[in-house]
């Protein structure tokens, strides 16, 4: 399988993203959720296939350009989860006449700009921020909420659907019962906002939330009308060290040549570097780590080991730490394969180099 | 000049790219050394004219994809410095029937099966490692070179050139005296492993050496025969920092819309994240800084404030820090200049967006 294989490239391990979406979907269905997908992990029309082909009609994207190449490709219900970009409005205009578009406001300045550029009907969310601190109007301030809400529902072309938040701290927790806090406060502190929305006259207020380490450990969506997780299709190192996923869940690895090896330093260089991987780095053991390495193995590959590192990477070499035992059977022309650390910036650079990507 | 950027764009200032390319050519031609910089930092045929407009024919690429970008659009002599990846020897053997091809070894290995299967010369180099741990043979196992370059020499295909270093470790240095004393010593190891070499009766052995922080600040290049620095056309904030250039010198900024503004905490969110500017950080004022803020002028940028600088990022959220007194001035739809801590690794990012570049 892996003889082919001349530059570095990213393996999709197609059965194991099946089952991360099958399981995300069951568990939606099971809550009685919307499940709305985020499609800026994998940027790509064979993965949106096996969303489609599990029943996904709703997706999530991070900007107007990735709307536009979901929305070219027959994706006909979309949410851009980014405070509306002004700038843009004229395209987001386009794009809203050809598919059910949402985006999210939080100033009363995005929503004035909106109203008087648009010529079809857009769906609007206010974001909120329950604690991460990147964008959304903080949660306490329910008036600000109120105010911005029924402003929106003043405009003609603009059709409130509800308050939606990411909390993105989840990223920072390191076990499941932390994850399984920050989840329990974000929900509790979306439905203290519906509550108050609720009492300003506006009945009907969607809830969606959604990051992969909560949607990926909780059981209980009580109270949440839409899940937008994206990254658990390929999950990665971060996800795994946070306790979102298991090994045996990470569904890419990227293929790197081995370039040079060096049995005296116990290192090896691979060509695999920041132009494939990212600079994205986690720390196991007091180190940064760039990726662990896993071998190939027929259906994929093998476990990894926290002691195989990818310790240091340039633009295109890749550093490898290799325990002493495997040292004399690594040779230069081998592949090494490199499980990524953030899935998402991993797909985003290989999608672009040619022949970069290989589903096995 | 801005009012038509919609999406996040990065800036080249061409005449300052132009005045970095001048300068370097012009302190290359008067050490009578060969200029080859090296086209990983920009990838693009648009910057490679200044190049040629500049006299340049000789350049360095990473990868073999890169040597074949610039191949097919009529570069002649180009040297993929990257130990060479021996899974792609076909197609170093097809690059090397249309072109100049100047390949790096360090392994018998290597230089084994590049001769079981060229069919066109090809021009090989020896990398030298002076120091930074990274790739090459160290420079103090001599008698492994010298026995490398007389394998090398009995294949009668690939054409000895000489030895090959980057002192990627002048990139922790932080000042000129640093970055100087690193240039000194590389030399004087390279010139070390000359005289080996000619001891050992190969008598024409090229000195290559050639990263931006030493090719800037040095003055001096005797005993050097070509200097491959990249970075240098556009530099940027890592440079800055160590010295290598100006503040003025720097030719590239990412106009980043702004999208969601908070007086309180004097913190805006930009439409600019790590699918942007990558994730590489530098630390100013004992904080990870992802990227300084200027204003848009009319013939390019303002000066920056160490104080007013990308503070977090994610896929596509900037979240910048804002000094108070800018705060007012900051609204929804606003561009933002952020100068990039690495530029290479930006400008592989932002050429594979849609309009992702505007040349000013």
């Amino acid at each position: 399988m892996f003889e082919t294989i001349v530059h570095p490239t990213l393996l999709i391990h197609r059965q194991r993203a099946e089952e991360n979406i099958r399981r995300m979907a069951l568990k939606a269905r099971q809550n009685g959720v919307r499940f709305r997908p985020h499609f800026k992990t994998h940027q790509s029309l064979v993965v949106a296939e096996w969303f489609r082909e599990a029943g996904i009609r709703h997706i999530t994207v991070s900007s107007v350009n990735m709307a536009q190449f979901f929305a070219v490709n027959g994706w006909e219900d979309i949410s851009i989860a980014f405070p509306v970009n002004v700038r843009a409005v004229r395209e987001i205009d386009q794009l809203a006449a050809r598919v059910t578009l949402h985006v999210l406001v939080e100033s009363r300045e995005a929503v004035r700009q909106l109203a008087r550029h648009l010529t079809h009907p857009l769906q609007v969310w206010i974001e909120i921020d329950v604690g991460y601190g990147r964008s959304g109007i903080y949660w306490q301030e329910v008036e600000a909420v109120q105010q911005l809400a029924h402003f929106v529902r003043e405009q003609p072309l603009l059709q409130f659907q509800g308050i939606l938040t990411h909390a993105g701290h989840s990223y920072k927790a390191r076990s499941r019962e932390e994850v399984l806090e920050i989840h329990q406060e974000s929900v509790h502190r979306m439905q203290t906002v519906r509550s108050a929305l609720q009492e300003a006259g506006i009945e009907k207020v969607e809830i969606s939330v959604g990051d992969t380490p909560t949607c990926s450990l909780a059981e209980d969506f009580s109270g949440v009308d839409e899940i937008r997780p994206g990254n658990f299709v390929f999950y990665d190192l971060m996800q795994w060290q946070i306790g979102s996923c298991r090994e045996e869940d990470i569904a890419v690895a990227l293929a790197a040549p081995v370039v040079a090896v060096y049995p005296h330093r116990h290192q090896v260089v691979v060509h695999g570097g920041a132009v494939h991987l990212s600079r994205e780095f986690l720390t196991l053991n007091d180190q940064p780590v760039f990726g662990l390495v896993v071998f190939p193995e027929e259906k994929g590959w093998s476990r990894l080991r926290p002691d195989f590192f990818l310790q240091s990477l340039s633009q295109e070499h890749g550093l490898i730490s290799v325990p002493a035992e495997y040292m004399p059977d690594i040779k230069i022309g081998d592949l090494l394969l490199i499980l990524p650390v953030h899935s998402c910036l991993t797909m985003n650079l290989m999608r672009h180099q040619h022949n970069g990507i290989l589903v096995i």
